[in-house]
């Protein structure tokens, strides 16, 4: 077998995005123990970062060993007990995944369906919370699969009125947009790395408040996963230190090193950022007269979902972007197989010079495919639209 | 908060081990997605890398996405159904463990329990079988909390002729020890990245058989989990390349590059190695008239187990390591706290200068702690021991 030696992608993909070259150091740093004074030391610092980036005050702010589909489950697992009543948004493969683990978790599903790439009004929620005994709400508020931002606050509160939990899914628009886990009254969300961090996948984060943790304290029975047990993932990363696993070292590092990365910039000027370039992108999208899958207003500018032109073969798109342009964009999952492009603007790929040249490429790629576009359309919609709204720091 | 600088500790613990420098070489490597035709040819070089290591044909060989005990739960909730009769050898904090999630997902533990260093006979295993409907027996191969190696050839034999499986623990034995999962017949076998093979935690090798996986496929329920269900974790890792979850990439660089190193050593050389460096320490150990937790020839040479003599803080000993020597030692648990030292000679690590090392700075740290052992006396048996063994290729 040949030495290890990937292609040097651009990744503009669903994710994972492209590792930062600080992150990249921090996982040349020699490994210590699971229990060493310094790791320890590192814990508390990440526990503090993760609660300054989800603006909590929650002590349970920390990464859970393993992928974003692995805090998930850790999500749902604990706080649905058998027969629970849960409402949920489904308008997006993460969504349906959140519902499919509910169930299998025992709990009773109220889904609200909508067309992937809309979203879940605070309307139709209440109206669920009115007519069952629901005691959680489970929201994505950024469909990786749609490329849908979905607003937060308004539904919080409704649960909030009805003494349920609110579980909001931040897998790709952690530090990508708005949120405010305190202010809004979120009761336990969770993201990943590899998107708006830059750092890999293996370590996710995840914050738990203390409404969730009482309902978890007082479950029925135990959590029946011993992995994924809060109460037991808590003794570790508290005073008591109570060995459960061993921590994922490595990604540990390298998320303290992404979180530092995301906070010195300021989460307020990275936002500003990715909103900055996503509009970009979306006005030039247009002026070559394609189509967004999302209404502006709840785009998410981390992950913007491009509608496929009739006739052109989404495959071969992509193929093109990744054997001529050695650059990963995303396919349509689930119900939008085929349907979209999924192009993602994440961490230090959501810059000015990533839109024109995906830009460019999306309209030599279509040109091969025989579907053409005016030539540089799309390119001087977007510096267009930079010129006249300049970043605001 | 302060530029990630680790200290630059020898790490002879229970595990994590020192990362192999080719090992950090791999991390270097440019990420490229999860579903990227250069990952896909990754996954598949790593899954024969896996099936080699474990001597097995399984075409379920490949890391589970978490931590060793992500992979002990990953296997116990696929194979246990409600109210499944489940045979464990329970000597040790690991096997105590996988009784626990035995029991937590739903099955009856029918315990074998023998006092922690000691192993589990074919006798009591096949004396439980005679009383039972047991349909899987589960062993520790490498017990990381006491240092036993447990003798597994007989016990699947018996297991087979009571047509039950056999569920085998090797976290801090793979690679280390003699294994032969198709030889001696074992059905599902897990371990970790971050003992024997020096690379960092994340991504836990696994394999399974055909009669396991046809046992998980005709469950009367799915499996609840659905991070861990291994039929939805095979369509990612087959042909069919279905979207699971996005792989810890950078940990899956590194379990391949680990594993290319201990197959170019060679497993037979590897395991040579570990058993003369094992046992140089013994001599060292026993020579200074302090005792092992094991007997010689159940002693995992990966993982060596040294009593505390009487009145021996053995806390401040291990800091004495930490502080003195920059060198991380582990500690007791559960039953064993405070009653043995665990030295981990795994890897690069597993070496005479180590050896050496190690019991120079357990004499000094015994006499700053009032302990007075015979100046060199270990030392000296231990260099004794190695002229006298020589390495045999």
């Amino acid at each position: 077998m040949d030495e290890l030696n990937p292609p040097e992608r651009l990744l503009l993909g669903a994710g994972p995005s492209n590792v930062h070259p600080r992150v990249v150091k921090a996982l040349l740093s020699p490994l210590v123990g699971h229990l060493d004074p310094y790791f320890i030391e590192i814990m508390d610092e990440t526990k503090k970062l993760l609660a300054k980036a989800f603006k909590t005050k929650n002590e349970f702010s920390l990464p859970i060993s393993g992928t974003g589909t692995a805090a998930m489950e850790a999500a749902i697992c604990n706080l649905v007990q058998e027969g629970d009543e849960v409402i949920i948004g489904v308008n997006g493969f993460f969504a349906q995944r959140m519902s499919e683990m509910v169930r299998r978790w025992g709990g009773k599903t109220l889904e609200i369906k909508k067309r992937w790439g809309d979203v879940t009004t605070k309307e139709e929620v209440e109206n669920l919370f009115k007519n069952s005994n629901a005691n959680l709400v489970a929201l994505v508020q950024g469909e990786t699969s749609t490329g849908a931002l979905q607003p937060l606050q308004d539904i919080a509160k409704i649960a909030r009125a009805y003494d349920a939990l609110v579980l909001v899914d931040t897998v790709t628009s952690f530090t990508g947009v708005d949120l405010d886990i305190d202010g809004w009254g979120i009761d336990v969300c969770y993201s990943s790395p590899q998107k708006c961090l830059n750092a890999p996948p293996g370590a996710s984060p995840i914050t738990v408040g203390d409404r969730a943790l009482n309902r978890i304290r007082n479950r029925r029975k135990p959590v029946q996963s011993l992995y994924f047990d809060f109460t037991l993932i808590e003794r570790y990363w508290s005073e008591r230190r109570m060995y459960h696993h061993t921590a994922p070292i490595m990604n540990v590092y390298a998320l303290r090193e992404a979180l530092m990365i995301a906070l010195e910039e300021g989460l307020d000027n990275r936002i500003a950022k990715y909103k900055r370039n996503s509009e970009a992108l979306m006005a030039g999208v247009e002026a070559a007269g394609l189509t967004m899958n999302t209404e502006h207003q709840y785009t998410l500018p981390s992950l913007n979902a491009v509608r496929v032109p009739e006739g052109v073969d989404a495959d071969k798109v992509k193929n093109i972007f990744l054997d001529r342009f050695n650059t990963e964009i995303g396919a349509g999952l689930g119900e939008l197989k085929g349907q979209v492009w999924r192009v993602g603007l994440m961490g230090l790929n959501s810059s000015e010079r990533n839109v024109l040249f995906f830009l460019e490429a999306l309209e030599v790629s279509l040109r091969k495919e025989g579907h053409s576009l005016k030539p540089g359309v799309a390119a001087n919609a977007a510096v267009d639209y930079y010129d006249a709204h300049q970043p605001i720091n």
